[in-house]
């Protein structure tokens, strides 16, 4: 019986070109992340089930993959990033240097109901500044954040922040549905919250969310704005929002999010300080501040907005050598390897049909943008035809030359 | 009750050092890989269990992580790359350009036995070409195999070829004797083959090995050599051995080992042609040849050899700017920021004690090279001190030669 080749729902295959926007990305914020002193993090796939569960809250415990092992233990997927990082740190406390600044760029497993669009396996990519109460270490995030977004090629981003504590007091039902006034307006959130049983009327609602949006930022936040500020940030993309809340209960300070107006499907990421968490594992409690990139929100919003360099919608290889025939492959082998000792990304035509035709269409489908044509005429010559696919022109070359211009043609 | 911070035993962290020559190995290759035309594919961590089992031997099916899902879905967890692909090709077979050629660097899962140093999570990195019968993918990849190895430091690499096909005949079991002649010598596999009844004497025996050591490289390995020459490689780091014969019995053609005589601790990587496999899931025959490289164990040698570059033994910080006292952080914060715009690796020091002795403690426990100290002093002469931290030197600079001074150092 043949067996259909399929990926299970909520996981995906990525082939090439996929990869490769995933890959550049990745690049690009690791350089800011190590530009600003984080360094890199990575913890295994499997963990004991019992470091990992009962963390989340019951609704999330119940998307954790779990099972049992060939020796009988209870493992399961990792989940977050963050439990990994509370046992990392408890574990080797006495190596690490604190404050310790880490980034972790790997996937993660969820039993997700996919119909929401959600995926269950995807890359979380966090930064994380452990064991400072300095606001210095909110700034540098709230610095490093600009930077990430405007060299991914972002042209406005907005940083909204808030300090949680402003809803000390409020229950989480109630800061949930506070947080929805952008969504669903004044009117909605009185409605909500009367609703829940939150209020008795409208007055009280009304109170309520006037205390809350006439806020002015907290001493600590003006503190952390000052920082920002010695850190030289365009102020202008900094926004003070009073009724952010996120929806995480865990944060214990400022809270984070990043959104564009030019990609008005969500935000870009999200983060804040949570003080009570990361000692989880160690016994005491741990500051924290951190923020985590919505890796494939981000791809979405470049993609729509055409951020991707086009370089990246080619192949990775800049030019095919194609072989004319049977007598002239050995030319063509040897000028092949001549470009990669130039460190020129250089293919040879594979197949084992050499019709210039088939060869012209691999490259096409690959998407290379030069081949490279060393039949009789150009051996006579001493040149090299090289074929512009896309612009359909092409020019004689010596092998000199085809190497210069493959160079700054990068 | 605390919960021990712990993981299952063959899992591992990698914390910030660790972490950074992964990603310098695997830097290294992608680069080499996209020179050769060789373009990213990543599959998912989980798959169907059917996708996945009976493909690899019982012996190996046993060591497959797998679970019931939430939806009650047999799934189980990559345990190479070979099958994914496999299925990708059937999958995707009227997009991928064809030859297809994919590198895959991702982690697989094996429930193997730890008391012999195995991992159960560990990085595959393997190349493919997929889709041709033509010898030039075999001397392509070989041609690949010593600009990689070269690219990583290694200074003397032997390429051991060999034909699979020299064994046709032979059981398994008596291909697994012979391969085995460096290590036990003719001697000792004279001895198995009697012991497990695959000749009858010692003479039969002596025969039998004498006709494989003696073996001339068949017209097929000639060809491919040929190629080899065509694509300039070093001659000399390729050795036909006859008795090389891997593990795995899926090879339908060449077989490749690398090996270095610096590192005797075993092969870096192997792999051959295995034109059967590919197509399981499509329904008809695949051609394919690929090499996987034996990511832990190159890491394990490059360390032994000392091939790591000694700026990978410090932090990716280049220098940490300390905070003189509270009146003077804004000043700090200015000049980590100058840094960071002139894409120098900087820190300010975010610990809430500013004692000096405590930022230098910091810095070296990090690796950071070099500090600077911008004092009362340093702003009258308008000038940064800069302390290098390992050879316990100092020197004063204006911002600006500091710039100049830590571009040229890196």
């Amino acid at each position: 019986m043949m067996i259909k080749p399929q990926t299970l729902k909520g996981f995906r295959d990525f082939l090439p070109l996929e990869a490769k926007k995933r890959q550049f990305v990745i690049n690009k914020l690791k350089d800011v992340f190590e530009l600003y002193g984080f360094e890199p993090l990575e913890t295994p796939t499997l963990e004991y089930e019992e470091i990992l569960m009962g963390k989340y809250g019951e609704e999330a415990d119940r998307l954790v993959y779990r099972f049992e092992d060939h020796g009988k233990r209870r493992i399961a997927l990792r989940y977050d990033q963050t439990v990994p990082l509370a046992r990392v740190i408890a574990q080797y406390q006495n190596e690490l240097p604190m404050p310790f600044k880490r980034y972790q760029i790997q996937p993660v497993w969820r039993a997700e109901n996919t119909q929401k669009g959600r995926f269950r396996e995807f890359i979380q990519c966090d930064i994380d500044t452990i064991g400072t109460n300095s606001t210095f270490a909110e700034a540098e995030i709230i610095s490093l954040l600009e930077h990430v977004y405007k060299e991914l090629g972002f042209k406005k981003i907005k940083i909204l922040i808030n300090d949680r504590r402003v809803f000390e007091g409020l229950s989480p039902k109630a800061i949930g549905i506070i947080d929805k006034l952008k969504k669903i307006g004044e009117d909605g959130v009185v409605e909500e919250l009367i609703a829940n049983e939150i209020v008795k009327d409208v007055d009280e609602a009304k109170n309520i969310l006037q205390s809350i949006v006439t806020q002015k930022p907290t001493a600590y936040i003006t503190q952390v704005l000052a920082a920002v500020q010695q850190l030289q940030n365009q102020q202008d993309i900094i926004e003070f929002s009073p009724t952010l809340a996120r929806g995480l209960d865990y944060y214990t300070g400022i809270i984070i999010e990043v959104e564009t107006p030019e990609y008005p499907h969500g935000s870009l990421g999200g983060g804040g300080r949570y003080d009570n968490l990361i000692g989880m594992f160690a016994g005491k409690d741990i500051a924290a501040v951190g923020y985590a990139f919505g890796f494939d929100r981000i791809i979405d919003a470049m993609d729509e907005l055409q951020l991707f360099p086009t370089e990246l919608q080619q192949a990775t290889t800049q030019v095919l050598v194609t072989v004319f025939d049977e007598s002239l492959k050995e030319t063509s082998l040897k000028t092949c390897s001549t470009l990669r000792r130039h460190h020129i990304n250089a293919e040879i035509y594979l197949g084992t049909n050499i019709k210039m035709e088939k060869q012209f269409k691999y490259a096409d489908q690959k998407g290379i943008p030069f081949a490279a044509i060393i039949g009789p005429e150009e051996i006579e010559k001493n040149s090299i035809t090289l074929k512009n696919l896309r612009e359909r022109t092409q020019r004689q070359l010596t092998l000199d030359e085809l190497i210069s211009f493959l160079h700054t043609d990068k």
